[in-house]
């Protein structure tokens, strides 16, 4: 939710919706840049602020929001009561800034709807078995309303956000990109982890175990967005579905690795217990039974991989490390795909065709990656999108 | 609780006494004009938002100070755990905006200073017996931690505000005026009630309820503060203790009541039921069985007031109501200073040399207040505090 003004524009949404159906449970997030705001105040107080301060500070982003929603649905005529992620029953894991949700108490969410209010839930948040306030990280919100529309055996869950759906590509990348009407949970999941910044994979991969049909909208512009749900088994046709770009990467090599069982191991066990996520992994065979070993991780961490990476390389005697922060990856996604080789050599021809050099590559049942030079990310997408005519998606 | 430097400056105050203290439990209110920015916010969606949203709303602004300070406790190498309302276990009868705290679980307060804990808890909060989030209204935080020392048989309970303590008057007023280093609950209710803005009479009510010990201290500045504790009952000398002033306060009078029982009461009744409280009342016998009735209260609720009292005087067929803003009351406080005349006395001689008019006289055990025309108040103040010699206050 951005502001003030826009909280109005939403409640007046919200009490038009409630007149249609019977029951609503609406999840809010933080209004616009709250949550960076209270972040900053904490970075100003110290560095690292321990994880639980930070959980009771930022959740009180969601609290604001849910209040002021609740206001404004009074002041239209509506009956509306707010629940913070505790009163809506929502308990999680211990683990502060990223918890998961481990169960629901439907209590006083049941009870709310049984008195005739439209239930306005805070996104993000819950409480751990102690009690202690717990927020649950990238994508909160909208996991939050799929667990709720899930367990309430919702007909289904509408996700409001800043584009009026998913498209084949970015629009600020590839004008021509186009709105998708309908995707699946795998690939919308692929998508989202490969760079579509609409949704977090994460909410998509609860989506799908509960097989909660999604809508994603638009909360500026009326729509028919896209509908995310399970894809129709009876249609054998692979398709490319849509093209994502992800820039915010970086990429290590570990040199003249000595071919000894176990060196990848000790590496990628190093880097995961500090929780970086590896990427992309290639380990080429060069000579003399030493190896390179390349892979890629978020921006965000690639400081701290660079220093795990070396003294891991010193430990296992390589002959150095080098890397490079101006990689980005283009992708593209569809159930099948990769069951057709006719379409990665399409993919591979459309980036030769633009003279984009292709320096790592992963796939997947539903996925291509091509790690590429960051310079020219837009034109290896223009060149994907067009190669599969995406922009005639949504075409009859 | 100011702003970030000022948190980081009572984080340090708080780690250096917690070396001195074995325990400590801290109460803090809300950031600066958080509250007010809150509020704010809620006035922009609708003018008459409902008060559970309101709490819902507010409470987050202590949420965030104790997140915050807790923090910077860290920050400093000490331990410390924060608290909302409710995981402190404050649980609040069912009203809203001014709820009053019905009981407290100590469970989780115990544990957290057993593990050697700082604990840092939100004031002006607690949860009613729903789960609903309830704020205690003015005077809320102090309230909060004036209960928290009495439950936990506190030593006693600092409250750090923007002055150094209590003073013979207000300084802005009167620059003579003298910091207090001594006075007793009673004495102390007065002057709250009356006018003197470093605390809430509902705050001193419990203290005193409960025997905690109070210290008044500036969170800017060193100093010994002023203590409240129980009056010693061995002196018998009574003394004149401070001067206070209140300008918040309007007077209205219902002219020529006829003098039939009841009146009076079907009157302030019907305030009551609005819970406008009245503050001074005087009933003037004039001629042939009708009266006046004057009564003063406070410029909030004075046109509401206003529109009561006009309804009611038709009803009992009053000759009409008139009403003046423009009315300040000063008050002497001091335990049994109405038992001796002289200090009535000099008091009415003291605003009469300033040709200042009486316009009416109100008094208890503890005090003696006049309504004077608001232009007067500053000289109506300083002849006073001059009569009784408070600027001595203090001096052996």
């Amino acid at each position: 939710m951005a502001n003030l003004s826009r909280i109005k524009r939403i409640a007046r949404k919200i009490v038009d919706q409630a007149r249609e159906n019977c029951k609503l449970v609406v999840v809010v997030s933080a209004m616009g840049k709250t949550t960076d705001r209270l972040i900053g105040m904490a970075q100003r107080i110290t560095p690292q602020p321990r994880d639980r301060e930070l959980d009771m500070l930022i959740s009180t982003g969601e609290q604001v929001s849910i209040a002021l929603l609740t206001m404004a649905i009074h002041s239209l005529g509506g009956k509306a009561t707010s629940l913070t992620g505790r009163q809506a029953g929502i308990i999680t894991d211990e683990t502060h800034t990223r918890a998961k949700v481990a169960s629901l108490n439907q209590d006083n969410l049941e009870s709310a709807l049984a008195n005739g209010n439209i239930v306005i839930v805070a996104g993000f948040q819950g409480i751990n078995t102690h009690g202690d306030i717990t927020t649950l990280g990238r994508g909160g919100s909208d996991t939050t309303a799929i667990i709720l529309a899930a367990q309430l055996k919702a007909k289904g869950c509408e996700i409001y956000t800043d584009v009026d759906g998913v498209y084949t590509a970015d629009p600020h990348m590839v004008p021509e990109a186009r709105r998708i009407p309908k995707i699946s949970y795998d690939e919308m999941s692929e998508m989202a982890s490969l760079g579509a910044k609409v949704m977090h994979y994460r909410t998509i991969d609860v989506a799908r175990n509960y097989q909660v049909k999604m809508i994603v909208k638009s909360s500026f512009l009326e729509g028919e967005g896209t509908i995310i749900e399970e894809g129709s088994k009876m249609i054998e046709k692979v398709e490319v579905r849509g093209a994502t770009q992800e820039t915010r990467a970086g990429k290590i090599v570990v040199q003249s690795v000595p071919d000894t069982p176990g060196i990848a191991h000790k590496l990628f066990k190093a880097l995961a217990e500090k929780e970086i996520i590896v990427d992309m992994i290639i380990q080429s065979a060069r000579r003399n039974e030493v190896n390179d070993i390349a892979f890629t991780v978020a921006s965000s961490d690639f400081n701290r991989a660079i220093q795990i990476t070396k003294q891991v390389a010193e430990e296992i005697k390589a002959q150095g490390v080098i890397y490079d922060l101006e990689v980005a990856k283009v992708s593209i996604i569809g159930a099948g795909i990769t069951s057709d080789p006719a379409i990665a050599a399409r993919m591979f021809g459309a980036l030769a065709k633009e003279n984009i050099n292709i320096d790592m590559i992963s796939t997947s049942n539903l996925r291509i990656s091509c790690l590429i030079n960051t310079s020219r990310i837009k034109d290896a997408v223009e060149a994907i999108h067009q190669e599969f005519n995406l922009e005639r998606v949504g075409e009859e």
